[in-house]
């Protein structure tokens, strides 16, 4: 199935020359969904997960979505503030000033093999913080799985040490 | 299974006095999840759904989960400024303050059978508000499904004109 006519452009969003991709058409069709987790799973092969790790909040989307189909455990990464045990911190770069991700420190343990999902991959601040929040706790990343990647963006280059697959490019 | 013991409770959690439901070990079991999945199904029974309507972020984990079993459409019903195309949008009262959620205003077509779904009820204020979106749009809301219902809070109250279902009670 072609996913691409499940996604939106809206031009000028969040802010003044952003083209965003909007994923929501794609969500609102199941039998699109179940096909875009076909082909993602794909990009994974044979490969072993246990757990899936996706970012906080359109990676949950097809997060746990992925996790079951694996039968992998889920894990949220998320803004600071909102997990609510113990948890590892990450800073990373925006535009204009910081922000940061969090992890519970219990997620993962030492060993265990990851797949970071998330929707997008633009200029990869976020996969990069996430990728050492699951890195401190001892998680072994397998794959960083996209479901669009912005290549103009090289996000690429931030995730060099690590394989990285996205289903649509742009 | 008892889904029960994978849920941790947080003391003062996001403030003091408030015993937070941590469902984040149940997100990190893969047969676990299955089973809760399995659980949430059985509340809703044979009615038909067309679209899943869940609540920013945590409701996000089962919502998807949920619309892909049901064979159904998901909506992601989120914060204000988050959705990128148009949306309506819904305040609701905070302890201190107002908040409010948006929808796509495409999201659910006139007629369509909605499922919300939400991983706590508590004091019912967003959900009122998701419910109010949806019947905008001109969905019949089927039923109000939660992973938790904390009674002692009335939530259901605010809901009183909709079947409402929670899987685990406090």
């Amino acid at each position: 199935m072609d996913l691409t006519k499940y996604i939106r452009n809206i031009e000028n969003f969040p802010k003044a020359g952003v083209h965003f991709k909007d994923i929501t058409p794609l969500l609102g069709d199941s039998e699109a969904v179940a096909s875009c987790v076909e082909q993602l799973v794909v990009l994974i092969g044979d490969k072993k997960i246990d757990k899936v790790a996706a970012i906080e909040s359109r990676g949950f989307f097809f997060g746990t979505l992925l996790a079951q189909k694996l039968n992998a455990g889920f894990v949220p990464i998320r803004k600071p503030g909102k997990l609510p045990y113990k948890t590892r911190k990450e800073p990373y770069q925006l535009e204009y000033g910081l922000d940061a991700l969090e992890i519970h420190e219990d997620a993962i343990k030492k060993g265990e093999r990851v797949l970071l999902h998330d929707d997008v991959l633009a200029t990869g601040g976020t996969a990069r913080a996430a990728c050492n929040l699951i890195e401190q706790l001892g998680g072994e990343i397998v794959q960083c799985n996209f479901l669009l990647e912005l290549e103009f963006l090289k996000g690429i280059n931030k995730l060099r040490s690590h394989p990285v697959q996205s289903l649509l490019k742009f």
